[in-house]
């Protein structure tokens, strides 16, 4: 798995960065491979990449091998760019995280106006903690449909001067995104007491942890989900692959308006990653 | 003058509303027009106008007529249009405002980076009053390269984040625009002591007002400036009619590389506006 030379790889954003091939490693058991086919996908990638190779090639490279595999393995190491595809617009990220909090022993609501000192505030969503010390956090839910892009500190600063603007209602202000955040960001809510939940973020609560922990899988985790499809599905609440194992073939073809064999290998495909 | 019916224009954002002739009127006074003039305008476009009319195409009629009165005038009923030509970066528009409030008896910096409570901040505008009650401002320019869209409350909720965290080194904070803001914004300056600037708003310091006050017409608003020379000028740093007649034609070709009747061209325009 040594690899004797640097090498340099663009991402998204255009930034280069030092290729590292445990980072590889690591994702491939994140999605569930062996340690020993996880080493053998590296020596592949590893033969095959040369300076300036974009990131998504890369990625591409590794999810063909862990198809071989298993496909539903090769689902799971997509899940970075499944949360990317919730879009166009952020209302099912919203959605997505409302489910989640409850989940976790929160109780939600989304989309609420509140009258704040000064203006009114429509509230992405309000999370009440049901144990514990029993908090209120104001949550401003940020969704990119592009990987690469950091959550900024503009986002940071209005969160927080929302917060401020409503402070009779909660007790903490929380940002949650589903991309990364920046350095800026992470030194701002640390010293503002803000909490963050984004891609890779923090030890324990980063949200790729809290997504795997609880099988949370978006539908776009499935390969071959095409956009069209996508819509009917979240058109119909299904945003889940947990939701989407609740229908028959049959039922699901019916209520979505999709072909029956497409309703029959997604239901199988959700299955497979669910087990 | 009088219009018996009741019709609806189309604004840039989608939003219908109604047509108010005497808007029209105005604006042609504004503009330079005689009392008699604008009459004759006005009456021209209420003959013309059907529901549903995009307001753009009402501005293409009032210039047109306009012009056949005088091009000078033409080009000042233009201002709104070319404060939205600045672009497409917001950078023109800073250095713009920079120097408007020079202008102003304000010492001015910019691009400055300041280190706040929580993390530094790069700070548009700073503003020193030079008389007064001598206070500093920190200024958050928002600079938006399509019309019709307004200056939202987040754009007000990070600005006063911002100076909260910044607050030792600044006495208020001011957010300027090139467009309109949105009621929220306007409710919410007023609740935080917080200062605005923009298109129609308040009576005496709006910015048409000031920038027509010191005739600080940018030099997008000389009519068939295409955006290759607009850039061009704007490398040398050329923003203002006023820099554009300190150079003779034979220089301005040579500095810019443009066309010498195109350099004799502007300078001619930009004369007639400033007389």
């Amino acid at each position: 798995m040594a690899i004797n030379r640097i090498i340099y790889v663009r991402k998204t954003d255009g930034r280069e960065e030092r290729f590292e091939a445990r980072k590889v490693f690591r994702t491939c058991l994140r999605a569930g491979a062996k340690k020993e086919e996880a080493k053998k996908i590296v020596s592949e990638v590893i033969r095959r990449i040369y300076d300036g190779i974009p990131t998504r090639e890369i990625l591409k490279m590794v999810l063909k091998k862990l198809e071989g595999i298993s496909p539903s393995i090769a689902n799971i190491y997509n899940l970075k760019e499944a949360m990317i595809s919730l879009g166009p617009s952020g209302f099912v990220f919203e959605e997505f995280m409302t489910q989640l909090l409850l989940d976790y022993d929160f109780k939600t609501k989304h989309h609420i106006f509140i009258s704040g000192h000064c203006v009114k505030h429509e509230i992405d969503i309000i999370a009440d903690e049901r144990s514990g010390k029993k908090r209120v956090f104001m949550i401003e839910c940020k969704y990119h449909n592009i990987s690469g892009i950091y959550c900024g500190i503009k986002e940071a600063l209005y969160t927080w001067a929302r917060f401020e603007d409503c402070q009779n209602f909660f007790d903490a202000a929380w940002l949650i995104t589903n991309t990364k955040f920046s350095e800026e960001v992470i030194r701002y809510a640390q010293c503002k007491n803000m909490r963050l939940l984004g891609w890779r973020h923090g030890e324990e609560a980063c949200l790729e942890n809290l997504i795997e922990e609880q099988k949370f899988y978006p539908i776009t985790i499935l390969r071959n989900l095409d956009e069209s499809t996508r819509d009917k599905l979240f058109e119909k609440n299904i945003i889940l692959c947990k939701d989407l194992i609740k229908y028959d073939f049959y039922s699901l073809s019916r209520l979505c308006g999709i072909k029956k064999d497409k309703a029959e290998n997604l239901i199988k495909q959700a299955n497979d990653i669910l087990i």
